[in-house]
């Protein structure tokens, strides 16, 4: 997401310090920038405000946005050991709150997740649910984040976006049910093995689609604004994603069910999203799940076959 | 709430393995347990996972129940720095879930606050409500902590107890407003500065009730227990305790109140709480707001001169 937001903010002819620790993304995907006169990239922790801090004195030039993304996305490492996400999602959003504060920096656009619902079972998420029960490490971690900010907007931080989303699909890829599958078939091309019994079903989102919902939120009104963004629909099972990558990728391979509908512990097996607030401002996703899904699944599996052949 | 909680759980015949950092506390406060047999006390920061575990291990014994309270209660100063409420009010909770995962102590009672609900103006706030929208760092970290205690119970905890509570009074008192204007007065006892026009409102529950009600709700069934606990009436105004110190304290001196009806930044001016999931339970309060509040003028005002008595 950070490399497609990067394109945009570009395109739109911003200036850019981007920022990451590549603990999981890598420099190379940000090669199309390297020659570009306001792209700017700096390798560090985003979780220690003093080095972040340093980074943006280092720039000399005035900051008016942050859009913080920086997290752990792997849950179960975050189940295994949740000081990954401590550290990877909350502390992150800790010290950038810190730096906007000694730096002046006025408007904050964050990535949160659905994540922070939890399992709410039937009921339609909208953006003013109670209660919230998260029910991973990730998720509990992105509403602390949230929660740090809510307060720091109360406290001294001008501006801030909130956005949930589930699910985001797309290329550059470094994780995710689609790339999970390629590469199993990969390894096994006439297997592919599933966590779960493939009827957990999710809402998938365009990575293109988020940015320009990003974006455009970034434009409306409001001291601290908090959307929901998603597909208008409930959502693709991993049955036909796996069926679907299946006769892409390897189409004679078996797919192979576990048990139950959950993938892991802290998957949500489904829910109902409202995207309602944000349709009602003028904004609709291009793409639905399953367009999403098979637009993805093209990309990275052309983006995994070009990894493949490499020397 | 502690000394409180101490002295009711080792009336039932439990026993206790107290731990504070004592950087408000002080150790005297416990002195009354000192010779009792079922009482150990071990001065660390419960920030410390590790330290934490350690005392764990040199106890010898099985635990089966933890309470966890320990936070910073100085909202201000944790406005001014961000940090004490996440390193006193979050990190605590995070390494205590870490060492009841390693030392697979099965039950949590943990003590949130109202202060995780935030600003919501009129409505009633039941323990469902949302959006959750804290204006505290000290709200904010509560409310970081229930999700990763939410996340735990997912991954690993068998049960926890979530206790949300407005303001408690009562002694031993270290803090709060009836201290800060009895110790004004001592200093200046013709004269008693008030932050804010008074008109804010309260609901104030004692200490006496705090601790029953918990350990009533710690007896219900429920894997996952959130109870908001408080008197039943909507409070008291900060002119009504102003006046009722005075008349105790010092009852010639004038009573200057301030602007606005906050008193910091982060501070909800008046709420409405329902407890009706806890008083459906069958508890209710012994004491109002208003009788909470003239029980702990008259014990802190005893134990204050006790104090200025000491040589």
């Amino acid at each position: 997401m950070a490399v497609n937001l990067a394109r945009r903010l570009l395109n739109e002819g911003h200036a850019i310090l981007a920022i990451d620790d590549l603990s999981r993304g890598k420099r190379e995907l940000l090669a199309e920038f390297n020659e570009h006169p306001r792209f700017a990239f700096e390798q560090l922790d985003c979780g220690d405000a003093d080095t972040l801090s340093s980074a943006v004195d280092k720039l000399g030039a005035q900051i008016d946005h942050v859009w913080h993304l920086a997290a752990n996305s792997d849950i179960p490492a975050g189940l295994a050991d949740p000081r990954i996400d401590r550290d990877r999602t909350f502390q992150t959003t800790f010290a950038v709150l810190d730096v906007m504060r000694r730096h002046s920096i006025p408007e904050l656009h964050f990535a949160s997740s659905s994540a922070i619902y939890g399992d709410l079972g039937d009921r339609e998420i909208h953006e003013d649910i109670g209660p919230l029960l998260p029910i991973s490490n990730y998720g509990a971690m992105k509403l602390a984040s949230e929660a740090q900010i809510r307060a720091a907007v109360e406290a001294f931080l001008p501006r801030a976006d909130i956005f949930r989303f589930p699910n985001v699909i797309g290329v550059p890829a470094t994780h995710g049910v689609i790339v999970d599958f390629i590469r199993k078939l990969k390894a096994t091309p006439d297997r592919l093995d599933v966590l779960g019994d493939g009827t957990q079903q999710k809402a998938y989102l365009h990575v293109d689609d988020l940015v320009d919902a990003m974006c455009h939120v970034s434009q409306l009104p409001g001291r601290y604004k908090v959307f929901n963004i998603g597909p208008k629909d409930d959502g693709v099972t991993v049955r036909t994603i796996a069926e679907l990558v299946r006769d892409r990728v390897s189409p004679s391979a078996n797919i192979c069910f576990g048990e139950g509908n959950r993938g892991w512990i802290g998957d949500v097996p489904r829910f109902r999203y409202s995207t309602e607030r944000l349709t009602n401002t003028g904004w609709t996703p291009k793409l639905s799940s399953i367009e999403a899904v098979r637009r993805a699944i093209d990309q990275i599996a052309c983006e995994e076959s070009r990894n493949w052949s490499k020397p």
